[in-house]
């Protein structure tokens, strides 16, 4: 088995690590992960600019890999179009420092990175550890060697991938496995408001999430619950209910233009 | 009808000057939008860095907003979150100079602006005109001016967007619209190898795209055959197929951990 590994929080940092040492046990691994922090940069992509791509090297002699100067989604792009002579058989990306729950995935760079491999055909975790403090990535790698396994065996639909988040505990306080839908999340005073040293006004992203209302089938739900969330996605955003009624509507062409 | 007028070529951009002396007739605009082009960004949003937000002085008259130092989702974030003291009912983005079709939407500013105004429980609009080179953007704001009336008057459902795409050709050279769902879109040659003045080597995104079989109800197709595409989409990522067949994989935690 052959793994290409990334992440959104820069190759040097240590979830994406316990992952390839978790892995390399079950698969080859080749690492393409971004050069610097890319953390919510979605599904950014650098077409204006060149991307420097660098091999790595890294103190684990049983793992090569490219330092990419862009973001997740350039850097399983670019393995997969052209720096990867074999094509992996599972893209796996993270392990992300923080929760990617609910419709944060929109803006996550190791969801993204996922879902950039799903769109080359090749099945694909996205995992995060719920916590942007807990520095204990084991759980969540061992838990990501066995998904992996499973995967293969199970032969997991080309174009998927899943979303997994684990909960910020020790392993023996993991209550269970939850396959979950995504959330909803909603934040207030989601920036705030500052004056720079030369009186210019500035904003910086900040914002408390709300309680929403997260049904026990979400990942949102399973992870304040001290459950591994695994959620499936997918990545065709047309919204087929939608579509249906609009076909109702007035699209005489004479009078809409 | 108050709309929050955004786009990802930048507030400058000759597209959305375009749309609000379309829509300026039928509604009260407010602009928030990137100081710079933001193509291909995604859904991106600035955590770690201050955004800058400036009144932006139109020679419209009759044109007001903010000049915003980020994103495309970033300008509707703080838009809606902070700067507009009154909700808009609608929010538009574009129009874009160039398309924004099938799997391509994932890597659209233009998209994802609409999409955050969306996922604020605003209906949101994204329009593009399918061509690098044409500026000619009339038809494009004229079929967004009819549009924004009947969302209005269909009362569109909250947490829904439209992407709308504009064939290059002249208005009467427009066959009609078509409703469709997002086609498939693939390159070759995605990234060409360079190297710099200083012998280091670097990529820069590039491809053609291959043709794919696009079916007739796809936005491709619709485009391809000089109509206008209408896509509605949505922005829950669950794949629920799979997740019902997930439901049937090992999840005993004391195994998989």
């Amino acid at each position: 088995m052959r793994i290409l590994l990334t992440n959104d929080d820069g190759i040097r940092a240590p979830g994406i690590r316990a992952l390839w040492e978790a892995l390399k046990e079950v698969a080859e691994i080749v690492v393409a992960a971004p050069a610097q922090q890319q953390s919510a940069t979605g599904h950014s992509i650098t077409v204006y600019h060149p991307i420097w791509v660098n091999q790595h090297t890294f103190d684990d002699p049983g793992i090569s890999g490219w330092r990419i100067g862009g973001t997740p989604a350039d850097s399983v792009k670019i393995a997969l179009d052209t720096l990867m002579t074999v094509r992996p058989d599972l893209v796996v990306s993270g392990i992300n420092q923080g929760p990617n729950l609910a419709t944060d995935v929109l803006y996550s760079g190791t969801v993204s990175a996922a879902v950039e491999g799903a769109m080359h055909g090749i099945p694909a975790i996205a995992i995060s550890l719920a916590s942007y403090d807990l520095a204990d990535f084991g759980p969540a790698a061992a838990f990501c060697r066995s998904l992996v396994k499973q995967i293969i065996a199970k032969n997991m639909p080309a174009f998927s991938l899943l979303n997994v988040n684990v909960p910020p505990v020790a392993e023996d306080e993991i209550k269970g496995v939850l396959i979950t839908r995504l959330g909803r999340i909603e934040y207030e005073n989601a920036f705030e408001k500052r004056t720079d040293p030369h009186g210019r006004t500035y904003y910086w992203m900040a914002g408390t999430p709300v309680q929403t209302n997260n049904a026990s089938d979400t990942d949102v739900f399973a992870i304040q619950k001290q459950n591994i969330s695994v959620t499936p996605i997918h990545f065709d955003l047309t919204d087929y209910p939608l579509l249906s009624q609009l076909r109702d509507w007035n699209w005489n062409s004479s009078k809409v233009l």
